[in-house]
């Protein structure tokens, strides 16, 4: 193998062009191995090989800084930095993780996981070198789906005026994570389909010097280019035209079923993964019967529509009356807040972890104009995900802006009627947060969800009272039960349904023969749905424990690990409430 | 007056081209007139009169939609539609509110005040016609210094590719609220100095017709381009330049400082406007102070300069070490991030309603990292703004971010503090939210910040403790002092200094001889500070009141009833504790 003799950038320069483009296919089997077994992004990483490797072989990292855009096609660049034992050595395959993370490495400079994000990162790096008086190269490298974001269009703007060495390589595959949006990419195609050349080269428009590299899978090419901009002193954009999933067949010819996958993916037959009855499936089912009669629903996301279960004949069969914004989650809020105003009927699904990327929209072009859109908010809760990627943060983000109704549906009838009346309904903007549950079923749910702030009591009882929101109410039965069995006692359990509220006729009722109660979140406590109750019980005599994620970045930590350090187990509960009888 | 034959829109269709310069005059001066007595934003409107008239003569409103980014030059178009006695009347003057208002017209169909989002809601309501199946104009009113927000550049790429009517009126006064900053602004001024012409049209690489109207305050002008893209089928932008300022001889000449201005402005003499010592004369002076020794130390702002007292002498001084971004605070939050990663002491000041428009940069490329940056959080508090400029929103937004620490000072020497410590620390994301309080002097501060979460116990007593966090401890002060005097009681005062975190050795210690905790912040009560404190005691005997702002869009509300409403008055919140006692 090419690579026992690289263990560091460095020993690249002893390579011929035609052993790097044998290190590129060795490196890319590592990667699809490992990939296949514990899961991650595969045509991300396969397709930058070679980029990587020219970096690598040109410039002079670390000195020289990679700054990399989500960074889930830093897989090679680890390879090459001395981590090639993570890939080498199915045992250590989770030694590293899938992004750029400095505690592993001094060639990583930032932990990131978000889209759009390196323009201005790297802008950052740049302008510190420059007030310092150094000189190194910065290169931010970002691909063709991130740079619809804002943030990077931001970076743009501002990069192209720093007036020193600034170096954005643009891999250009032709592809997001779903298919690109947007005027930006029209003018990528016209510049891929002429060498480079087109009527107004948007890059240049911004102030950039411009090359471009047709055959981005070739090192030979790669490294004539970036030669040429290596110590350049101005902002340049490099075009980059690479192979999404290259080397891997399957990956080649389904690019966004590919772009990251579970392990064993490459096994199966596509077909395997349609599953049976989820939320997934039954939201699906509802928007494909909904649009039957309605021609103002919209269904909308930006750019991860497969996290939905959005496939291909799904966007097909709603045709004009889908739309994905591309990585554009500020747009995708102000959008879906004029078509509500504008009496369409928006269902916006968003993933947790990114409805951060938009709070201003949801607060001033959403919220302040109490537009009547439906957000759907997909696997919020506590996980073992990466620290770019935990969905513990929505609760207190979303709760607290007014005007929102923020609902925490716990069955299938319940979930299926608050959508029903989220979309019907036209005076407030409504979010959902889509159980992370298996989906089961208690019976129709003839709830009139206009009436805000109405918790549901599933058992009346006394002296406890848990509050066992959305993904935790079974939590809540669980502790409960442990409560009859242990004490003897016959606690009241309330499945709460509304996030952003306090049923205040229900809470002062407890008052009159509970001395405790309990709330269950699956999210962060600070700022979330049980600082809000223990708020209302404030002046009075009883006691309120919370139970939620503490104010932490976890970064893959085991979730039941997790669920042990926040107490959030029925025996750990009830010692606690014992210890307070 | 012309005015007096004009009613509504319709009635523009009675005038030649000179009646309509004569009222674009009329109107200037009632605008002049309205701002310098009630303040407002004075330049933004005045340059936009003869553009405003012409959409109004050519297209069909409110047939066709109008979407104003910010809304800050929606005077004239107030003054067209049916609201004139706003502007003719001083007695009026209040009547209508400085933005669009869906409440007061059929012509408004938002409420708008944040930078960069009329191009994304256009988006939607093009989108809604389309489904629809109705036929009308879509039209986009964006400034210059708006385009530099990541949210108008998705909302570009995106309406580019909506494939019918999509009109976005570029209006280029060559000017942000300060001057612009981006390549993006070199290819205006190209387009400017070339009757349109550039080598690369950013507006047609991403996809736009494109139209230029060089003479922007002439109607006939306007009106000629505005027939010729009323119905179309396709986007398409029309590149407008106007002279913001217009028929205001110092506005036209100070375009910064009378973007927005005082009552009265323009009755004195600008010098009259630097004041005494105060909360940003001792930042600026403490910035001005640290770049002498350091030339790492670098000012970042995102295009509200004035909001920090950072006037043309002061980022003069500073040369390099001053970064304006624009109106892109998601780049600002990155850049300012990576500049602290890289050994950099970047300082980002930024106002409270705007800090809102970057939260996942906070998470992700500030806090996720540790990047020791330093921010500074003005105006947060409760106020009598319109809903579109609120600032309570700050403390739940930045508090609940993991590995953020947020310190809110309340005297001179404890802020200066604060900020030196912020800055020369290398472990911390640090806000500081600056007072809403006059500046006073307590003595001298020798606190060590590097220990977290550590309050200040300013007056030791029993029964009762009070926290009066930052803008609010003059108010703690004066509840304590009050129950002393009322009921004989000797309260605990606290200030608590860090927002993000509980000094739980101390509120343990209070358990001892406490009965109450009352907790008093500036800003919104959910997700906030007091929250944190009663979760903290909520399985204990301890009662803890929460004072601060409810969860609700105020607007233009007299701060006194807002304070009456919220109880935060020394002798309401005594009969609260009274109740209780």
């Amino acid at each position: 193998m090419i690579l026992d003799k690289v263990n560091n950038p460095t020993d690249l320069s002893d390579l011929s062009f035609g052993d790097m483009a044998q290190l590129a296919d060795e490196m890319r089997g590592l990667i699809i191995k490992k990939v296949n077994t514990i899961g991650g992004h595969l045509g991300p990483n396969l397709g930058i090989v070679e980029t990587i490797i020219a970096m690598h072989y040109v410039f002079n990292a670390p000195k020289d800084k990679f700054i990399f855009d989500v960074s889930h096609q830093c897989y090679s660049h680890k390879i090459l930095t001395g981590r090639k034992e993570g890939f080498l050595n199915p045992e250590k395959y989770l030694t590293y993780t899938g992004y750029t993370a400095p505690e592993e490495s001094e060639y990583d400079l930032f932990k990131v996981g978000h889209t759009s994000t390196s323009v201005s990162l790297a802008s950052g790096v740049a302008k510190a070198r420059d007030l310092k008086g150094e000189k190194y190269n910065v290169v931010a490298l970002i691909g063709d789906g991130s740079l619809s974001g804002g943030e990077a269009l931001e970076g743009l703007n501002n990069g192209a005026v720093l007036g020193s060495n600034f170096i954005v390589i643009v891999n250009d595959n032709d592809q997001s994570i779903a298919e690109n949006h947007g005027g930006l990419y029209d003018n990528l195609r016209e510049l891929r389909e002429n060498q480079g050349e087109a009527e107004n080269n948007f890059f240049k428009g911004l102030g950039y010097d411009y090359y471009f590299v047709k055959e981005g899978n070739n090192v030979e090419a790669l490294v004539d280019t970036f030669k040429k901009v290596k110590d350049i002193d101005r902002p340049v954009v490099v075009h980059v035209c690479t192979q999404k999933g290259k080397g891997c067949k399957v990956a080649e010819e389904n690019r966004e079923a590919f772009h990251w996958i579970l392990p064993g993916a490459l096994d199966k037959k596509p077909e395997s993964f349609a599953a049976e009855e989820s939320y997934n499936s039954i939201t699906n089912d509802f928007i494909l019967n909904k649009v039957k009669s309605d021609k103002t629903l919209v269904a909308i996301n930006a750019g991860t529509p497969g996290v939905f279960g959005w496939d291909k004949a799904f966007r097909e069969k709603l045709g004009k009356q889908y739309t994905d914004v591309g990585i554009a989650e500020e747009h995708a809020c102000a959008y879906g807040s004029a078509l509500a105003k504008s009496g369409a009927k928006p269902i916006w699904a968003v993933m947790s972890s990114f409805v951060q990327r938009t709070y201003d929209q949801l607060s001033q072009d959403l919220c302040l104009n109490s537009s009547p859109i439906t957000m759907l908010v997909y696997w919020g809760g506590i996980s073992s995900a990466d620290a770019t990627h935990l969905c513990t943060f929505d609760i207190p983000l979303i709760k607290n802006i007014p005007n929102m109704v923020y609902l925490a549906p716990v069955y299938k009838e319940e979930y299926l009627a608050m959508l029903n009346w989220a979309v019907e309904q036209t005076k407030y903007p409504v979010a959902i947060r889509v159980p992370n549950l298996e989906l089961v079923s208690k019976g129709e749910d003839k709830t009139d969800y206009s009436i805000l702030n109405k918790y549901q009591v599933t058992q009346q009882g006394a002296d406890v009272a848990i509050l066992g929101l959305g993904n935790f109410y079974p939590l809540a039965e669980k502790v409960a039960n442990l409560l009859k069995s242990e004490f003897g006692l016959n606690p009241t359990l309330i499945n709460p349904r509304f996030i952003t509220g306090v049923d205040e006729e229900l809470m002062e009722s407890l008052k009159s023969n509970h001395k405790f109660v309990i709330t269950l979140e699956d999210g962060l406590l600070d700022g979330g749905f049980g600082e809000m109750i223990t708020r209302f019980y404030g002046g009075s005599d009883m006691k309120v424990l919370n139970y939620g994620a503490a104010k932490e970045f976890t970064d893959r930590t085991p979730i039941e690990e997790l669920y042990t350090r926040y107490r959030l187990k029925p025996e750990l509960i009830v010692e606690d409430v014992n210890s307070l009888l």
